[in-house]
Parts: structure tokens; sequence; C-alpha cells
């Protein structure tokens, strides 16, 4: 067997510009072009494998969706994996609606534009337990900052994770922030299996594992949170 | 042995009329009164055997406590704990800053006027695990409203719980109230003890067998907020 190095991977990326992206910067601004439509995008920042954002595409045609990571090894199995799931399901090999981003999540703010982005998802980020790295963790006053840098009106986030410290910090820098949140959860498949929310890799292992996942929404676009309001005092008369 | 009946509980609580508050209504807009001065007043809201309210009477002597419970045998119990807390630890037996009130908390807005509390404490409340019961949780929208109509400017709800299910409705219903929250926990003691905070006896039960403990502050007064933002603000630069 022949093993793919570093600069194997490489050039079996670069061969796929239709949903690989190696300099995602070159984008800012632009994904509706690159995209070919002015549909929603939807961001993973940490995508791991893949699997996640892949069925999400398939499932969601009428949004754009793009996977972020900084490993060359993981955006190429997502790569892999996406076409292949697409294949499975009857569809062309090409997801329209997918593209696949190598980049620190640190220079996320060069990569989209005001009002670019519709929606982050953050689904197992890596929980940096020690304190001195809190500024690390996704959801750290740093980053919502950067996130609120360019989610548009209707803008949200949705986290998952395993992680109780994490999750923690996380709602307190939400709600330092002053964010609203909805749909908190601190067993998400307390009740059975949430298959209408897609699993992730993660997910998946941890659900068989007994390990029971924390999940919540913020709204930041003000449009979100106007309606989020109104449908609540909806439901309370 | 003389089993004490009901009707010698109540016979008890009525020789108690400078700690046992058997009629609480009579008080409502008139607490200060009963206390004698214009402290802060904190309530406990299901106080059980009162150890965590005899506690914080004996170690805060500038604020007022209230302890709520709908059952005679658990306000003699309470009253006998003040007591002897207090003479146990050097102090004349009659706790000045304390009383004991017999009430179901579903008419609580009967007993405090408008602004005439300052924090209320809601110590390992029933769980009501059933949705059909989700009116009885004492975080309820239907309680935070009754809850709001008597807190002050600087008025608190200061919750914990063992409970994950009743946690997860607590922060959701806060949520949807668009209430401010801080010091969210999910893991109270998960770094040692904090014994600043008093723990109640439902809490020292659960600790002792490795159960965790849940716990958040919610800010409802203008003053309390303000203040809070004030000193995130401060933080954050
Ligand atoms: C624990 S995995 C979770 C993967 C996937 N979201 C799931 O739930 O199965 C975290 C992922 O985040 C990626 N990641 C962590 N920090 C990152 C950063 N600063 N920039 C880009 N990706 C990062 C890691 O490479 C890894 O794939
Ligand atoms: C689980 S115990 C907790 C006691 C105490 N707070 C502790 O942490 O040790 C709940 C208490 O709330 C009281 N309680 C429950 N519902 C009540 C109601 N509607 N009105 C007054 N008290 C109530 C019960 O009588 C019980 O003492």
């Amino acid at each position: 067997m022949r093993l793919r190095g570093r600069k194997g991977i490489r050039e079996e990326l670069e061969r796929q510009s239709d949903l690989v992206i190696l300099d995602p910067k070159q984008y800012k601004g632009r994904w509706s072009e690159f995209f070919g439509n002015d549909h929603p995008i939807h961001v993973e920042l940490g995508m791991g494998k893949g699997k996640f954002i892949s069925e999400l595409s398939f499932r969601n045609p009428e949004v754009n969706y793009i996977g972020v990571d900084m490993y060359d090894e993981l955006i190429r199995r997502g790569a892999e994996k996406a076409r292949k799931f697409r294949v499975e399901n009857g569809q062309p090999e090409e997801p329209e609606n997918l593209a696949l981003a190598l980049l620190n999540i640190e220079h996320i703010s060069e990569v989209f534009a005001e009002g670019e982005v519709e929606r982050i998802y953050l689904n197992f980020s890596d929980p940096w337990p020690k304190k001195k790295h809190a500024r690390r963790r996704l959801t750290h006053r740093g980053f919502l900052l950067k996130y609120k840098g360019f989610l548009n009106e209707w803008g949200q986030i949705h986290l998952k994770t395993d992680s109780r410290s994490l999750f923690e910090f996380s709602l307190n820098s939400f709600a330092d922030m002053g964010l609203w949140m909805r749909n908190i959860s601190l067993d998400l498949h307390g009740e059975g299996l949430r298959e209408d929310l897609v699993l992730t890799e993660y997910e998946s292992k941890f659900v068989e594992q007994g390990i029971n996942i924390h999940r919540c929404e913020v709204l930041i676009g003000d449009r979100a949170l106007e309606e989020h309001r109104r449908s609540l005092q909806e439901q309370s008369v």
C-alpha cells in the first residue's frame, strides 16, 4: 500500500477546487459568487471528518454549507465523504452547495465579510479545559465578537458538546454578552435520539457510550431575535 | 414518648409568634414593621428543615430572611434549628432577622407587596418531572411573573438544584422571558466545596453521594442588571 504523504494530500486537494478551498480568504465578501447563488450560508467550525456538514448539505439544497477545519487530511476525508454520500443517495457526485475550507479558525474574520453568514455550527469543539487556555475556546468572548462581525440579521450560533465544562463556560459567555439563548438542552438525546438534528461523528460515539450531550442555540441577528420574541409572545397568550 | 399530633404542633407554633408566622398574608407591605427595620428581605421558597436560612440569617445580620414552607412540621423544625444554631454560636436565642412563614407558594403574591423583596432563593425545589406538572415547577413562567411582581430594583433569584431536568427547564424559562443570567454552574462543587454559599440539607446529602449540583443567578431588578453590566464592561476593557 502506498501511503499518501503530506505533499500527496495537498496535490489531491488542489485537484478538487470545486469543493475544497485551500485559500478561503480569497472569497471574503464573494462567497455567493463561489456558490453561484444568494442562498444563506451556514458554516461548521471544526468539522472533523465532515459527516455532519455532508449530510446537512444533502438534506438542505437551499442552503450553502461551508465546513472549516485546519487539517489537510480532514478536508480530504470530508471531500471523499461528501461525494460518496451523494452518490450513495442517488445524486450527482458534486455537491453544489458545499465547500470545505482549510483554515485556522483564529483567522475566521479574514474569510467572511460583514453579514455574509447566517448560521454557525460549533459541534464538539475542543474544550480546552485549562483556565489559561480559555481564550482558545470557540465560545470565548473574543471569538463571539468575531462571529458577530460576519453574522447577518438572521444570524444564529448552534452549539453541541459532550463537555459539561465547555458548555458551562459557553452559557456564561453568551449570558455575559447579553446574547439571547434558546432550546437549551443538558441531555439532548435523553428522550430518544434527536435524528432531526443530524448527528456528528463525535456525537454518535458519545451517544453509544451513554455520554450525554448538551446543546443550545444563540440568536445573534436582530431579525432572528425579533421573530423569536414574537413567537414566544404568541405562545404565552 | 409522647408523639406530637398535628394539633400539638400547631399550638407549639402559635406560641412562637416572634419567629413563626402562621398567617403571613397579614404582613403584606408591612414586613419592615415586622422586622423593625428597613433591611433588605431575602426569601427562601421551600426551605425544608431550615438549615440554609438559619445559617444565612446568622451570617448576615444586616439582611432580613424569610423561610417559606407549607408543612407545619418543617416550620417547627426550622424554628428549633434556628434557635439552637444561635445558642450554639453564642448568640441570644431569638433570631432578630428571621421569620419562618407557613405558606403554599402558589399564594406568594398575597404575602409580598411590590418591591418588598430583594432576593429569592430556590434550593432543590421539587422537579415535577412530568410534563403535565410543568406549571408547578417554581421556575415556570407563571411563578416568575409572580416573583417579578414583588422583587425590587436590586431583585435577584438564586437557584440551586441537583435535578438536571429542572435546571434545563429553568434556564429555558429564564431565557424565554429575556431574563439576564450569570454564574451558571453545572457542577457547583466540582473544584471543591463552595462553602461560601452555605449548603442546604439536600445539598449536603447529594454532595456526599457525588451527585453534582447546578446553580445560577438571575438578575431581575433594573439596578442589579445595570450594576452587573457595568462590572462586565470594566472586566472586558
Ligand atoms: C473534537 S473535533 C469535532 C469534529 C466534528 N465537529 C464532530 O463533532 O464530529 C474538533 C475539530 O475541530 C478542529 N479544530 C480545532 N481547532 C481548530 C482551529 N483553530 N481551526 C480549525 N479547526 C480547528 C479539529 O481539527 C477537529 O477536527
Ligand atoms: C426538596 S425540598 C428542599 C428543602 C431545602 N430547600 C433544601 O435544599 O434542603 C423542597 C421543599 O419545598 C417545599 N415545598 C414544595 N412545594 C411547596 C409549595 N407549593 N409551597 C411551599 N413549600 C413547598 C417542600 O415542603 C419541601 O420542604
